[in-house]
């Protein structure tokens, strides 16, 4: 059964409505009924955003990166203008300060315009629960029509590599200089990259930080490597190469200066590169459905758990509880007494 | 039903056998049966260890000041000495490269100490994982009896804050000079911080980032202001005022520069004055509870999954999926069709 005021503001939205749009994604983030109503209506309508993940260290600029690419899209210097969406996702902060001053910095040229459209979310309970509503967030403006939705995170931790990861393409960000175990962190998130971005590309360092990440691709990537054996090796910036029956994909590293608009159109090349590799290969439907299946299976384990709890007598669980405080019981076995009772 | 073999392990790793508890970490970290049992075994011998989590954005030097403050545990000005367990989490990397150098660092001080133990852990599979796997290892080394135990984690994203907050002391950790969003992480992991170190205290900038952390430190225990009007509050660096009824924490902030040895007899004394105060005011057998919850609720969440999966046919799930994946199926549609059948 759906209430007919949450159908209403789906359509609202499907029609362009942008006061619906933010009211739904306040519904969807309040994890309310309404907002889960109307994301059943909207589902249908999804699909067709190009979902952009942008990931990597604080201090690297993500925000002005995301910033200047979208007003690339809205100002191309051929073809249409793309509508785009850009999610600021801040899971390790309560607050959604950090956020706020970011939309306040993109105001300056973005402000006006009806088709950009920017959404901060911060944490506001548990990571899955992060998780499960910038999903709903991103299937909203979706439906919404947005052409290029961009989910950015403030972190490069756990969480935001699983946020990242809802993207058809992944960007992940680096900066010359930015500390000594800044290399453990990027073994990492290389694994995650489909376009490799080193912004302040002006600073001191720009050619080191370049030459370390080509290096470890190698060591991410080791079919480029073979690659190269066989004589076979594009360039990185050319981003795709053939392997064997299908084409490869290699992260390109670009390089930009978010802040002086150097490498935007370069950066955008190669987005349009990874998104013609997606297409061609197959690759977008696979990440698409990879995609909605996590999606689901957060919702199944939440749902699970929230119908055990129904299904438990307060007392029973805090009975199990004190045994457990009192290392009277391993919470090993606690789980099987709370699940089988035995 | 306990294997023998299992049992036996345990009984080493209580007998003090450096070779059994090595063991058995890789047991847990493998998730066997073997470890789960061992950990059944264990579980009556923990809840003595003081867990400090050591948190912070990457190039802090969260491993050396880790490194620094083992030392100085195992050679204290007065008093036995402590013995030291650390385990470093990396739950952005898949490999354990980053850990494995950060331990060799280590090496050179502490090499050869039979009292210190040293543990690196990375990502091997889901979220979820990592953090059921690090509170069994913890419990492990808590039940051998190390004294003191580091949990320290490579970024400062979601993830790492709660592997963090599995500690009864957290020590968030910063340094000057690492970009200009930092600014933005800063607020949320303010929240769980019960000591604050600016580490490189002696670099350009470090007056600024001490007076910035102690803005946002206002910011965040709006209480220490009220205890201002009430003209009784005590300096940042004496860490517990008086407020209301009972004791409050105000976390204070520790200037190291670790490489140097620098602060750390400081940084000592004001984990000494966090135990005292957890000690004092119950919140030790507070933070004890919500984290054996919490490891329970997350084994709980895992369990229910797990035989929901053990009891849907792949051919109904499978149908549903491609349901979704057609747009023809919401997802939260989609839970309610798998665990209604409706």
């Amino acid at each position: 059964m759906r209430g007919n005021g949450s159908v209403s503001i789906a359509e609202q939205v499907l029609a362009g409505n942008r006061y619906a749009l933010s009211r739904v994604l306040t519904l969807i983030e309040n994890d309310a009924q309404e907002g889960r109503e109307a994301l059943k209506v909207l589902f249908p309508h999804t699909g067709r955003s190009h979902l952009i993940g942008v990931t990597g260290a604080p201090g690297t600029g993500k925000s002005s990166l995301v910033n200047r690419m979208a007003y690339y899209y809205r100002h191309p210097p051929e073809g249409e203008p793309k509508r785009v969406a850009i999610v600021a996702v801040d899971p390790s902060s309560p607050f959604t300060g950090g956020a706020i001053l970011g939309d306040r910095i993109r105001m300056r040229d973005l402000s006006g315009d009806r088709g950009v459209f920017i959404r901060s979310m911060a944490s506001r309970g548990a990571l899955g629960g992060l998780a499960r509503t910038t999903a709903g967030v991103v299937q909203a403006l979706d439906a919404a029509g947005f052409d290029v939705i961009f989910i950015e995170t403030v972190g490069a931790g756990q969480a935001e590599v699983d946020i990242a990861r809802l993207a058809h393409t992944t960007l992940v960000v680096e900066a010359p200089g930015l500390g000594d175990d800044v290399q453990a962190i990027k073994a990492g998130i290389l694994e995650i990259a489909d376009v490799l971005v080193v912004n302040k590309a002006d600073r001191p360092g720009a050619t080191a930080t370049v030459r370390a990440l080509t290096e470890m691709l190698k060591l991410a990537h080791p079919s480029q490597e073979t690659i190269m054996h066989h004589g076979r090796r594009m360039t990185l910036s050319t981003g795709v190469a053939k392997k064997g029956d299908g084409p490869l994909w290699v992260p390109p590293v670009v390089q930009t200066v978010a802040i002086d608009n150097q490498g935007i159109d370069e950066l955008a090349a190669a987005i349009a590169r990874h998104r013609a590799f997606l297409e061609e290969t197959g690759e977008w439907q696979v990440r698409d459905r990879v995609r909605l299946q996590s999606e689901l299976e957060n919702m199944l384990r939440e749902a699970l758990m929230q119908r055990w709890r129904d299904g438990m007598a307060d007392e029973t669980y805090r009975r199990v509880l004190e045994d457990v405080f009192a290392r009277r019981l391993a919470p090993a076995d606690a789980v099987g007494v709370l699940l089988n009772g035995a």
